[in-house]
């Protein structure tokens, strides 16, 4: 991967249980920090980016691109995430990138000769899911994003590759996955199962033709927000 | 990987020019934070771990084992890292585990069908290198640890397999890399290149055998620090 090292990307996400955020500069990950212990993403992640900004000896105005992990995920989680990014960005004059929590989750499973399957919990029996192939390296969309129920996600699976699964989905379906695939599927250890920040600074750096205006940058869903739905329902009534 | 959930270990590694800490508890990573901007070691780790241990709830008298990233790598740096661990540990009675760096490098590449190849810059020419095969999931060791000139860890490289690279060697070797072994290596993105001390939490957790009495834990040196190397050829002369 051949990162321009002159671009400065700070990612933040916070669009599931983990937040976290990290900090490229110099072609190097200067700061990563990465929370899963159930405080609130909204109270947590300003400090985090302040210390990441402090310990490298930059400032918001050094920063190049803020990115922000924009779904799909969890709707206020991600809001959080997108909200901060934008905040930022706006107040330095900074252009914004919304990063795909399920490409970013890919990004752990790089050069991996077969697919690369994140799962994210999206409750209501279903999960957000894709694939990814690795085997050049970055992730190559292979299935589009769904959220669907784990056995539809596997019924779209290609039958001999090996497969990769990572995302907070892995540790509620883990026995699932493993009863329906065998040994061709792969279950991350615990060190490569969450969305990585780091891995969002790359995507964003990679790709300057995505960043957009602060005031342009929006999540990601997959289906519309439980409020959303609840008032269609009640006007269909 | 299967890890005792019920094991909690925090994990300090100040081995290379990257420096960080992690905690998993409850079968998942509950903190991380990994710095590369030249702070010095000693400084920033005290305060990374405090900051591991509060954000979690936990005290040091909750941590199962601390454990040290015990080298190959920096001298000084991984004397600090150890000292940490043990200090620690000794405070509240608990014990420790030594985690190899090269090994915990390898769980970047979890799952990769060809070999991982983790090398350190170990300056005066040399790399700090093996090779794990990681088509099981878990490191299992290829090659033996050494010190020596990256031209000759290539040759003992076996042909016709998948080369993952790794580490902060990466940095300087990877055109050479890639000159001589052509599409068969793979070299890391900057999210995966660095030792994550998640990785090192994991090991030292899934190997309950290798803890030892905080005042026996060791680095781990491949060859005699520069001050020994010294006074050896005063002595010799």
């Amino acid at each position: 991967m051949a990162n321009d090292a002159r671009i400065t990307a700070l990612a933040i996400d916070t669009s599931g249980p983990v937040a976290g955020c990290a900090l490229l500069t110099d072609g190097k990950i200067a700061h990563l920090t990465v929370m899963n212990h159930g405080l609130t993403h909204s109270e947590t992640i300003m400090p985090a980016v302040d210390a990441a900004l402090s310990a490298a000896g930059l400032r918001c105005e050094d920063v190049d691109v803020f990115a922000a992990v924009a779904g799909p995920g969890s709707f206020t989680g991600v809001r959080i995430g997108v909200c901060a990014a934008k905040g930022l960005a706006h107040a330095v004059g900074r252009p914004c990138a919304a990063v795909h929590a399920l490409e970013a989750l890919a990004m752990n499973f790089y050069g991996f000769d077969g697919l690369c399957c994140p799962i994210l919990d999206a409750r209501r029996g279903q999960v957000y899911c894709a694939a990814f192939d690795m085997v050049g390296g970055m992730p190559e969309r292979a299935l589009e994003d769904a959220a669907q129920p784990l056995e539809e996600f596997l019924a779209r699976l290609p039958e001999g590759r090996r497969l990769a699964f990572v995302g907070d989905g892995v540790k509620v379906h883990a026995g699932a996955v493993r009863r329906a695939l065998g040994g061709r599927a792969l279950i991350a250890p615990e060190n490569l199962r969450d969305l990585r920040p780091d891995a969002a600074c790359l995507l964003a750096a990679a790709r300057p033709e995505t960043w957009v205006p602060a005031q342009q940058l929006r999540p990601i869903y997959l289906r519309a927000p439980q409020a959303v739905r609840e008032r269609e329902r009640k006007l269909n009534r």
